[in-house]
């Protein structure tokens, strides 16, 4: 079935009630009884939650062939915790797992062999990069892998459409009770958001440290409450590889260029006013955007009500400066950061779920005014591909891309016009992540396109000196110089696909042919 | 069916699986799929939650006849909302309401003409106080009232023994999106932890609030992502009744003596060392412990690794002061715990599912090295009751005191052994609220006695100067001195049934003849 950004769904996977993509908010007002957990309780006040081993933890949880098992990745590049974990499951002997983590990439690379052998059979992520892409890429992996967004993820969960039997949430530190934090220890991350839904809705639950304190850890994103066993490891990340030190600002002219028209499309539009929301990434476009605004907050004498999403050092800068008032927290980019959430007045830490889920009343996401967003590719319709290369192979994530476009009032694209000699305008993307109708600005190095369907962005920004042009120009600017994409040969088989926040299917990807 | 603290519980009640009292850990390791609420989406960013009134919001939440409607209790003395709720329910003539709070007092003694007139016909509280315990004892409530602790509220609102349809949240400060804290605004109570488990558990739930602040409202114990609607209204509560000035030390040189008491149980037994637990009431006995344990402290140059439960200024101080750690807040009773409540390092809020629900993975109670808890009465079983009066009138509430004994390792009771003409040390106590295998140390004016189940404490505290005596000689004074207590006559009609944190029933409360 063709769905509303014309990608053809296959019905094979159009079973269950699973439906095809209709629309940003297809699904306003669904109703739905939450999901739970089936869980022992702990009457008794002397027992400990303490095991000697990852090994006597995944036994006491009763991991069988065909369960599912989720993991978060606040530690980035530098996890331990699902290699650790996977090699016990598989010296176990355990089959045809199911791996639900928030995002996978090069740390997770030594699973790559238990994909191959049918330990791990099924996926569930929003990344899957490096080899662990070209692995899904290359049909290796028993069942399609299931893309989705961060708040896509939460909303599968808490609906129940994706079942946790044991989550494994690796901590900077926790007590002997698993009130487990992002901060302290030798591995700190800052926060340990996108692990809040797997602890409150998985049967079982292993908290997995290196450094144990006193009782009670406070602050905790990982409420004891919800944990069953504690495990001490030697070591649960790579600090040098977890949050680095603060990103400088970019001295790229081109990007530069685009930073400075993006600036121009936020402090021109209504929403930039006393209390405005925003969220950017961590390009080197989208970090000189927040730099860029500072000397226009001064001059019309505003502060930023709140910046969302993934923290750096220049967005804790601002808040400490007084531009801003609070920042929510999802995840920590750099060292700064990670020190200062939880410990900056007005820097907090949220949830997975209240950042960006579609489906609980009301996430985060509704309140952005202005997000900052990259892309790989953005077609004529305004579609945007963030998740499979221009050669076909998966290897980006959506992250927070289509829930903070579908969200904020307005969902600014900054991309180079043309990336590696490849055209980032195209007329049609080789995969859709975000949809058309929830991106409203494409901000190039060659000029500045706005979606039709916001004459409102158009009237405003149309007063300013602005090189406006129209999508198909900047398509035919890009072909001029680097010509026409070739199409990208693929097979039948298909190895991953791409569910919109809100449970419906975008895409689908395919065997890419030769590979 | 005669339970195991020797209670008569009636056939009628034990249907739907629901079992007798058998003892404090009959139910450890039970098995049991959670609850959830039945939630509708709000994928569209731009809907807004504020409604205009309090009769908008219940419209919109379809409340009908028979539902179940919940409240917390940190207003105390000064809420308004429950009342307020209760007056628009019975204007819209919807009757045969379930009424389900954390307690109940005297500030909503204006629904006591909803009973009677059939608007509200099951209750379910910890405290029964005041106008309504009397309406109940008298028989006014058409089904017999539910009296829970603290914890036991969580758990059978979590098992879905107690599900709620609309929950009315009170709240001191709120933003637009529901994002409600205890902190701020005109009606500042400190913490919201009562309300935490209604917000998750309930189909619909409403925040009330007179302080609506700028987006997000920070730090906040309600997520707005579980909040239908918003509704501002004039004042939720009197400033004046719910947080007092500091209570004062006592100087009564009973409540003195039993204090000193008290204090040399707890410094003499093995768990008063460096990150010892604590909690205490705010009773003047209660908080004279906390100031005696200083001196102790210093002579043994170790600090408080926790206190926990209901804070007063002296246990703020003792933070402030590096003698305790930590400090895991439910329920601020004075206005300097509500001042620092968030604000002081250290001293934070955690939900009462947290503090106290025996069928989670594991509460702060389970922690807890002493607790020093009052009494009405206590039987020479050592079971205590806190819930009726002498005269079989209603008037108390087992809040956390069935909870904490069960999960601390030393529950000390502090009582004088008369009071008002009447023994407090009794043969048999008008109702079991406590079971006495819980209880370990009752401490009096006239002597100590130590349950026998405990001989670690006896080897302990008999090599101290403490006046020790049976439970049997303190009765044998009492008795000699006020005489041995009149049988109060009761009705057969059962009012109210005490039910056991874990679900099972530990006693029913029947109407006293002649009220």
């Amino acid at each position: 079935m063709i769905n509303k950004v014309n990608r053809e769904i296959p019905d094979e996977f159009l079973i269950n009630g699973r439906e095809v993509f209709q629309g940003a908010y297809y699904r306003k007002n669904y109703e739905y009884t939450k999901a739970s957990p089936t869980v022992k309780s702990d009457v008794q006040p002397r027992d400990s939650k303490l095991v000697a081993s990852l090994r006597e933890a995944i036994e006491k949880c009763g991991l069988k062939d065909g369960m599912t098992v989720s993991f978060h990745h606040h530690f980035r590049n530098g996890d331990y915790v699902c290699s650790l974990v996977f090699d016990v499951i598989h010296e176990m002997g355990i089959k045809d797992i199911n791996l639900v983590a928030s995002s996978l990439g090069k740390a997770q690379a030594s699973i790559v062999p238990y994909i191959e052998d049918g330990t791990i059979t099924r996926i569930s992520s929003s990344g899957v990069r490096d080899e662990i892409g070209n692995a899904i890429s290359a049909g290796k992996l028993k069942h399609p892998a299931w893309i989705r967004t961060h708040g896509g993820r939460c909303r599968a969960i808490e609906t129940g459409d994706e079942h946790i039997d044991v989550a494994f949430i690796g901590a900077p530190t926790s007590d002997d009770y698993g009130n487990a934090s992002g901060k302290g220890g030798k591995s700190d991350c800052g926060v340990l958001s996108y692990a809040e839904v797997d602890a409150k809705y998985a049967d079982k639950v292993v908290v997995v440290t290196d450094t144990l304190v006193a009782y009670p850890n406070h602050p905790y994103g990982i409420k004891g409450i919800d944990v069953d066993y504690v495990v001490v490891v030697d070591q649960v990340g790579d600090a040098r590889k977890i949050a680095g030190n603060a990103i400088r600002m970019t001295s790229d002219p081109r990007e530069l260029m685009i930073a400075e028209y993006a600036t121009k499309c936020v402090v021109n539009t209504p929403w930039f006013r006393d209390g405005f929301s925003f969220q950017t990434g961590a390009g080197g476009s989208s970090l000189a955007v927040t730099q860029f605004l500072k000397p226009h907050m001064d001059e019309k004498n505003i502060k930023m009500g709140f910046a969302l999403g993934g923290i750096t050092k220049q967005m804790v800068d601002l808040l400490k400066e007084g531009y801003i008032r609070k920042i929510a927290d999802t995840q920590d980019f750099d060292i700064p950061a990670v020190e200062s959430v939880n410990t900056t007045p007005g820097h907090f830490e949220i949830s997975t779920s209240e950042y960006a889920n579609p489906m609980n009343k009301g996430a985060y996401v509704n309140k952005l005014d202005y997000v900052i967003l990259g892309a790989l590719e953005v077609d004529v319709d305004y579609n945007v591909n963030v998740v499979v290369g221009s050669d076909g192979m998966i290897q980006g994530a959506p992250g927070g891309h289509v829930d903070t476009a579908a969200g904020s009032k307005v969902c600014i694209i900054v991309t180079p016009l043309i990336r590696g000699r490849l055209a980032t305008v195209r007329s049609n993307v080789t995969s859709v992540t975000t949809p058309g109708e929830s991106v409203d600005i494409v901000v190039t190095d060659y000029g500045v396109a706005i979606n039709p369907l916001r004459q409102d962005l158009m009237d405003c920004l149309s007063k300013t000196d602005l090189p406006l042009v129209t999508i198909e120009e900047l398509r035919d600017i890009a072909y001029s110089i680097v010509g026409e994409p070739n199409d990208i040969e693929f097979e039948e088989k298909v190895v991953a696909l791409v569910e919109y926040r809100d449970g419906t299917l975008i895409d689908v990807i395919r065997q890419p042919k030769n590979i």
